[in-house]
């Protein structure tokens, strides 16, 4: 459980790691969809709920890492506040559920910047143009200092911290699994022909929205699936189709879930597609197999790639030695993703800090070679992280044809036994992983994956006439 | 229907009325959640929308006033965009859609404007701080001389088109306000015991998804109406409630619907209830029944005001003049906001031009009046205006707390009376207006709003197992 001593534990540690200078984190503002007043739902910025908690609109905190004091900015409601926005509690009783005592209004933050203007200041990277403003202001530096003058030391600090889950964050992501699972339980059901992209998309949001936070990202939900980020969702299903559901809900407390399935829509796989979901999910299967700490994740992408790429053998599509196939970078063509990244409060756990500083370290450097150079996580595994899972296979024509007109890894490629895929889609298959002492753990029950449970779920039709 | 006409026909008119200078519209970009990658849903700026309809991320345009030439700044799409967002048509042919034939490189927009460095460069007021850095780079300002260097003259002509909606605005609106009215529908029928005001927020938001795009703005779902703008979703609904719901929809082309009902948890309004609704009920239908081409917004809000301090003097909840009361503002403790406001793209339609001079001119000027003074259109009606038409009375403890104590009103207020009202929560009744030659039409198939209609869609229990 989240108590106020959660907080006080995590601030501690901070200030001990990062040893001197005064800590200023800015909570996020109220964001405006298209004028001020009419915002997009509020979500607290992830530093400031994994040392403060409160998901309360442009508060402030400062944590002085050689005192250990730390100091909310926030100000009483006024009587506007409550007609507009009801009673709420005081800012001492928010201040005290995450162990905070000492609450200043928030014109005083700037006085307490400027009395430590000979003191290194320390924040973390912005990603919302108000904060970076504002602390310009603060601190009377230029956009530009602000953008590049993130403290290093900090950031290390935090990744050091929230890449391995407590208990209580644990229980919370396992607790929330639950939804993401009913999530694409609800998909499958709606795996029709007939069906709107768009109407299933609305269905996952409202599943995540009545069990009380929006979607953790934008769902992609699509018949095609080789697109890798779409949020686009214009189309009606066929039968034959390959529906790819990639959605995740956020948990009351702004933990993140984070899984794909891909359904064929009508509820009976085609040979072709049932021998390519085959590969997928062997590979998904082998890396939740092999996991534990002390392995680097960037192992568990390429054994991954090692069994797509000998799947993909087996059926004609590539060719060679495909060891070799996989260290050079030919099966990157089907999957030019990574298998995974952290997950926790982010659904890509801490990327507002930089990617490669949380997923690589002084051991392991990121690649630059098409596709490996997208796995944000390469790093040595440890008890505690939690991780996507999520090899995939799609045949995306842009890139065959790209590929076969610039004549690369032609002896690791078919092109010709390609042509009869070149509209068949994608398939993903996403599980989150805890890394546990000796091994790993599929987080909350896992989402029919096997080709017989998923044909199983869409037949089932639950949702025919709504 | 919009046709490239439409736009070049608005681009023309806008130049004949600012006649000198450069104009610089800056599209929105996508706005991140919680890091740079996880972003909110692209909302379109709706000035970009109005002049230029491309609902796509990043892009930017010129208007020469004096010239007409029109120039969209926009990239072809890069191996990279395909792989992760899918093909897309060229930029020529998007941009001939909107009746623009030059588009430029994105990198080009910042020559182009220092070239126009001698000439006087028109934008609109920002919202988003990404757009005032950008515009702050290109013409080379400090962020506050953007912030404070919107061009009067322009707000000015973009308002006076703006306001008088034209034909193919009104078939868009009147056509989504069908989606409006489901989501209502939906919300009567799940009035019901141990339903939750997150789950029917929910299903709104579901419904406003599958038709296209999200809600208008952030829905109101509430056992607490009263609080006038409450976000929070916790509580789950008791029989003999009052639930008030002011939700909308937007549509395909970003145009927003606004209506608010009000619904009697389990079907049936308590005598109480009934005869504060049908007050409000009341004064929603003259304000109908009244506006025409030529009458002020304000003389329809200060006559919705007096009938509902009318209703409240039979109920013996005021006493005295009821014209002295409304004039003075007693009434205001029972409906401290406006009547109305404009709609079209923005559900406070222009809002981020700025308020008052959207709902106000030479001849009206703003009330600084409680109450009164929230109310956002005072201005003379004209034909092709579209605006709300939204009463309500609420019983806001705090605020009856205050004003009791300060002995406001005594005259005008029974406080003793009030008390058997403190936990009655509130009322709001709104529909949409377009004003036409000679009065005035209710946009779309009027949700139902007459008591025993709303009873019969309570009872109707549509979602009673779902």
């Amino acid at each position: 459980m989240f108590t106020s001593e959660t907080y006080i534990a995590r601030r501690a540690k901070l200030c001990e790691k990062v040893g001197t200078g005064l800590m200023l984190f800015v909570g996020n503002v109220d964001i405006a969809c298209n004028y001020k007043d009419n915002t997009y739902h509020f979500r607290q910025d992830s530093s400031f709920l994994y040392l403060f908690g409160l998901q309360i609109a442009g508060i402030a905190a400062t944590l002085d890492a050689e005192t250990g004091e730390a100091v909310l900015y926030m100000d009483e409601l006024t009587m506007d506040d409550i007609i507009w926005m009801g009673p709420q509690e005081s800012v001492s009783d928010q201040a005290a559920k995450v162990g905070v005592t000492k609450v200043l209004p928030k014109a005083k933050l700037a006085d307490v910047i400027s009395a430590a203007k000979d003191r290194e200041i320390h924040f973390v990277p912005t990603y919302h143009a108000e904060t970076t403003i504002r602390i310009a202001n603060l601190l009377g530096k230029s956009i530009s200092e602000v953008e590049n003058g993130a403290s290093l030391k900090l950031i290390k600090a935090l990744i050091s911290m929230r890449e391995i889950k407590e208990k209580c964050e644990i229980d919370e992501l396992r607790k929330h699994m639950a939804v993401g699972r009913q999530m694409h339980m609800a998909a499958m059901a709606m795996a029709h022909e007939g069906r709107t992209e768009s109407e299933i998309m609305a269905m996952l949001d409202r599943i995540s929205l009545m069990n009380g936070q929006p979607v953790s990202f934008p769902t992609i939900c699509s018949v095609h699936g080789e697109t890798l980020h779409n949020h686009s969702y214009k189309n009606t299903l066929k039968k034959g189709q390959l529906l790819l559901v990639d959605a995740g809900s956020e948990s009351p407390l702004c933990y993140a879930t984070d899984h794909t399935r891909t359904s064929p829509v009508g509820g009976k796989f085609t040979n072709q597609q049932r021998e390519i979901y085959q590969i997928v999910l062997d590979a998904n299967n082998a890396v939740a197999a092999a996991c534990e700490p002390g392995l680097t994740y960037r192992e568990m992408h390429l054994m991954a790639c090692r069994i797509i790429a000998g799947g993909l053998k087996e059926l004609g599509i590539m060719k060679g030695d495909m060891d070799d196939a996989v260290m050079e970078g030919a099966h990157a063509l089907f999957m030019p993703h990574g298998i995974g990244h952290m997950l926790g409060l982010d659904v890509h756990d801490m990327e507002s800090y930089n990617d490669t500083l949380v997923g690589y370290d002084d051991e392991t450097t990121r690649s630059t070679q098409f596709g490996l150079s997208a796995l944000r996580l390469g790093k040595r595994l440890r008890e505690g992280f939690v991780v996507t899972d999520e090899p995939g296979i799609y045949f995306i024509p842009a890139l065959i044809d790209k590929w076969r007109a610039e004549g690369l890894f032609k002896d690791f490629i078919n092109y010709d036994a390609l042509e009869q895929y070149r509209s068949f889609g994608g398939i993903r298959l996403e599980d989150d992983l805890l890394i546990t002492r000796h091994g790993c753990e599929i987080l909350g029950e896992r989402i029919p994956i096997e080709i017989d449970d998923v044909e199983n779920e869409v037949n089932k039709d639950t949702y025919h006439n709504k």
